[in-house]
């Protein structure tokens, strides 16, 4: 068991829990709570190692012996240095160091997102977690995007990051990308085009900008053209995850009714 | 100006930022932020105070003079105190204490919307902004949901608050409004019939269920039918405040697709 604060495997995690530089330069990012740890397992996502600790409930004692039969590395941690490790309310006992991993954007992709300047770690979480529900084939995150493998992140994720392509690119990649696929590029904008009125059966990219400043100067270069959310009511605006999530879920509405 | 910690002015302020029981004794709750305040003004919501510091800006310090040509009680306060008074990270300078004030729900509503057990208080904000940019009429809440009006649902609702009826009912009084408004009652439940399918141009009230648990005992026996939204990806469900924004938009894209 450890006990000691000094572990060099509790020094990773704590470097991990930082900037994305730590992540990208340990090629490792972090899974907190039992069913995280799970959706990670189920997608055989590739473990460096696991810390539990004896407040674990019996799903997380089976999740444990599970990956033990597996070959990963499991270590029982003391419950203070637990803790002390934790980055939520209410930690579950359970913590997971994974590797880096990209899974491979399809050829000829018809359904690509881009969170632009999006820089709320919830609001990155929940577009994911949106684009794992609706399909979404490849999430391309330009420079200036949080990036999509911080804590926060990946646990407003809910299991995204274990099912969905998410790629960090320069603008020329995505360019690139969206060139090579044939992909219409539109921007969400309150003052585009209705998302009810666009062909959204198409091969599309769905462009949302951040909470700030919206979309960022090379998005609108590579756009063909802006799509926005109908508001009857009052309000000025939307959250951008609560944007980007009824955009994409218009694109499979009429992609079924298409089909139907 | 204040500099005083004991100024009643700022143990009033404290105390609203504790439990939904404080807000309620002092019939009062907080605005934090220049666009909040600005909101609440343009809405000619009734105002008890409001306090400023010298960070402020430009655009708040024009705000606080119109305030003040109102008659409104606006009181400069240090910076250091201001600082300890804030919910938020980056701080504006300005905070208002606002009267409780209920919206009248109109007559014969035909969408109303009920968040039952949502206990993140964010979640809650997104539905209520989400709320006023479609239109919904009013919105009630259930016994076990979190109070709308703590700072961080009043925060994350940006400014829905002071556009938007929000009542706090047994669930007796919101059967007996539903029974009035012969409004069909849908709750979001992911076994239930596809969203795309169920006729929502007729008065609906929609039932958003928590986070855990989903909708309550009492919401199912009220309710006509579920909905669902079909999500041909991998997730298993989706965010809260997600799926009711989802499910909103989808009411007024039918009520609009109807009209044209």
């Amino acid at each position: 068991m450890i006990t000691s604060n000094q572990n060099p495997k509790l020094k990773l995690i704590r470097a991990l829990q930082g900037r994305a530089k730590e992540r990208r330069d340990a090629g490792a990012f972090l899974a907190e709570g039992i069913r995280l740890v799970e959706e990670a397992a189920n997608a055989n996502w590739p473990m460096r190692f696991v810390l539990f600790d004896e407040t674990l409930n019996e799903r997380g004692r089976s999740q444990v012996e599970t990956l033990k039969s597996r070959g990963v590395d499991v270590e029982e941690v003391s419950t203070s240095l637990m803790k002390s490790l934790s980055d939520t309310e209410s930690p579950q006992g359970i913590l997971a160091v994974l590797n880096e991993f990209q899974l491979p954007i399809p050829n000829s992709p018809n359904f690509i997102l881009i969170p632009d300047q999006i820089r709320d770690p919830g609001n990155l979480g929940t577009l994911l977690r949106t684009a794992a529900a609706t399909g979404v084939q490849a999430v391309l995150l330009p420079p200036e995007t949080a990036d999509a493998f911080a804590p926060k992140v990946v646990r407003s994720g809910m299991g995204a990051h274990f099912n969905l392509p998410i790629h960090s690119l320069t603008w020329d990649e995505i360019h690139q990308i969206i060139k090579t696929a044939g992909l219409q590029v539109f921007i969400a904008d309150m003052d585009g085009q209705s998302c009810w009125d666009i062909n959204l059966s198409q091969p599309v990219a769905l462009v949302i900008g951040g909470e700030a400043d919206g979309a960022s100067e090379q998005a609108r270069r590579l756009a063909h053209g802006k799509i926005s959310i109908p508001m009857p009511g009052q309000a000025e605006s939307l959250n951008a995850g609560v944007a980007g999530s009824i955009l994409m879920f218009e694109v499979i509405r009429q992609r079924q009714s298409k089909n139907s």
